[in-house]
């Protein structure tokens, strides 16, 4: 059998670890909410507060090159999804990401067929997707339709497929390229969202064909809380692309100042405001690490962390796994009645995981700062309340307002 | 004949300058694109980066009120634009926000008038002003008219009037009340873009009777590179305002993570996705310390440094003032032939206004942080620039991406 410690000492990507600042005794399960702070970003952060803004003030926008950032952080973002450099931009929320794909996408759809304008995807699906579906639709020209069959449910009326590639809560993973064929198939575009894909486990938008796609960058990007989010567009689909948010940083010439919206070559058109620099320029460092380590060395480890994971916790009691046990993202979820006090017990003993309503507690397994030994002793103390009953505390049963 | 140092010296917010950080040798007169640092953001920006994000993770959402945060920072804006605490909020970019006060607004009035799909704004207004209204009008349901005359173009097909408080080039100031009282006798709502005001001269939205506003975090408030915008809807509008672009922040119960949207109370609807921290923090930081130095005062010092820049170029050769003698912001434009090299020869003498095509020079007298004794001098190297043709040098005329 071999040990945690053992299968540290043998990881390749184990000197990552001390590229980040983490916190004394507490073990860190929620990279998947927020990624940990990597150990360059302070001093980077501290120059481009007080060189860059407070030193060159406005002439940083030339002298350190910020015009540049949203892309050159983009084609940084590109090579962990499979695109090209000139295929992803750095821009707003996700949120304001998909509102402008789905409403490009619809609009790029009509251009050959006025009739289609449903907008499919899942029950469940992370809730904004669903909500920015929604306050498209209710703009009219669109309608939201949620189906559990995907591939089944395409058909002539399907304008866009707007999915998650790793679930949120289960991190069941969508067939990336299987769907996108079966949706061109039916002569609709498909929208992934990666936001609990990118940084953890390899996504190839190119391979696949794929059209549109969103996703985080405060998780395992580790750009920080709201770091701002980045937006996919295939080349092929550039030039005829419109989006509704034609703010003044996706103009073609943002500073001649005209009256007339004329949108930037390429994907640069997906720019709409000023993008918060302090917040991008701090996503540049994380995603810049990620790269770096290299996804695929990311992604074996974190499927060797959740298996011991699985495995120590196997016969806990009232723990049922509601995780795929094949293929699947960076993080678990298990069911159990109690969730939230158990989630508020393991916080109180320093291990930060996160509950979901009404009855997930879920893990996250950032390959990138994570030890086996951390995530051993995590499954040790989980083992140790649910054996003992030890999260049955009138403390751990009061609710936050926010998990 | 009292001198540019007397005056500082009875400056009642003089104390203020030294609660920036500003650089050696350098006049900066472009507060109104970009303002300076504050002198408490680098350590508080630490804080947020090391012990916030960095120690506390996750839970800093709850334990340091991240999520407060948006709410928080609208309301230490609130005052500054006569405002009520609870009609203000922090979020995304002004781009953003004029697009959801637009569509937002459009749909209110749509539910007593239907026919109304009309925005009326003017030419030459911010661009993306102009350009966020193309693009909704692009989605179809509305339509963007310009009009240079606006109270007499407001008619029964308005719907919303679009206006720029302080236009972002001439200075030039719309009267607030009486465009809003005009847009409201012909049953319209306006929307003001205060972009140039805020944080520079006294605004009296509640005073007013004002629908909806947005502003920049960037300029007066000093909220660093691309800080988040703030966005303004009149308390009687809120319950039935919907913004379209309806994201899990802006959701009744963000954590619920229910299917269907359901619209937070008040002016947290207007939220969308999770708020880039690091950006909106720092923006805390200036708005805070504009609210504290106090509007009257910083209007009235604007006033008296504009005066003396004016009264020192008065015969300056082929200067010519572009911006009103009465009624103005916080900035003075200038035309020049050669505007652009004469912007080019000053930033060379460390005097740093900015240039907007064609042939204006424009001058921000931030008066947080500028000194009498600073715009007299700058005022003499520009006139020394004028009589000695020192401008017209070949490195002078060369363009940069970005002024």
């Amino acid at each position: 059998m071999v040990t945690p410690a053992e299968l540290d000492a043998a990881d390749p990507i184990g000197f990552a670890r001390e590229r980040f600042i983490l916190p004394e005794g507490v073990i860190y399960l929620d990279g998947n909410s927020l990624g940990a702070l990597p150990r360059a970003t302070p001093a980077r952060l501290a120059a481009v507060i007080e060189r860059e803004w407070g030193g060159d003030l406005i002439t940083s926008w030339n002298r350190h090159d910020w015009i540049g950032a949203p892309a050159r952080v983009g084609a940084k973002i590109a090579p962990l999804i499979g695109a090209a450099a000139d295929e992803v931009i750095v821009a707003d929320s996700v949120s304001v990401n998909l509102f402008k794909l789905l409403a490009g996408g619809l609009a790029l759809r009509a251009q050959q067929d006025s009739g289609r304008r449903v907008i499919l995807s899942e029950p469940g699906s992370f809730p904004t997707d669903l909500y920015m579906a929604q306050g498209l639709a209710a703009m009219g020209g669109a309608e939201l339709r949620l189906a559990s069959d995907i591939p089944a449910a395409i058909d002539g009326d399907t304008a866009v497929v707007l999915l998650s590639h790793v679930h949120y809560k289960s991190a069941a993973v969508h067939d990336l390229a299987a769907i996108t064929a079966a949706a061109h198939a039916r002569s609709a575009l498909v929208l992934w969202d990666l936001s609990h894909s990118v940084g953890a486990i390899p996504v190839d938008l190119g391979g696949a064909g794929a059209d549109m796609a969103v996703g985080c960058g405060y998780k395992y990007l580790n750009g920080g809380p709201g770091a701002p989010a980045f937006a996919f567009v295939a080349r092929r689909h550039q030039a005829a692309f419109a989006s509704p948010l034609s703010g003044w940083m996706g103009h073609a010439a943002p500073f001649a100042f005209t009256d007339d919206y004329a949108p930037a070559t390429g994907i640069a058109r997906l720019l709409c405001g000023t993008p918060p620099m302090l917040s991008l320029l701090a996503l540049e460092i994380g995603a810049e690490l990620i790269a770096e380590i290299g996804i695929d060395r990311l992604a074996a480890k974190s499927r060797a962390l959740s298996n011991l994971f699985i495995a120590a916790l196997a016969g806990a009691p009232g723990l049922q796994l509601a995780s795929p046990t094949h293929t699947r993202g960076s993080h678990l979820a298990f069911r159990h009645p109690q969730a939230h006090a158990i989630c508020q017990a393991l916080i109180a003993r320093g291990i930060i995981g996160d509950f979901r309503d009404p009855d997930i507690v879920r893990f996250g397994f950032a390959p990138a700062y994570l030890r086996f030994a951390d995530v051993a002793a995590a499954a040790a103390v989980l083992v140790e309340l649910l054996d003992t009953g030890g999260w049955d505390r009138p403390e751990f049963h009061a609710r936050r307002a926010v998990t």
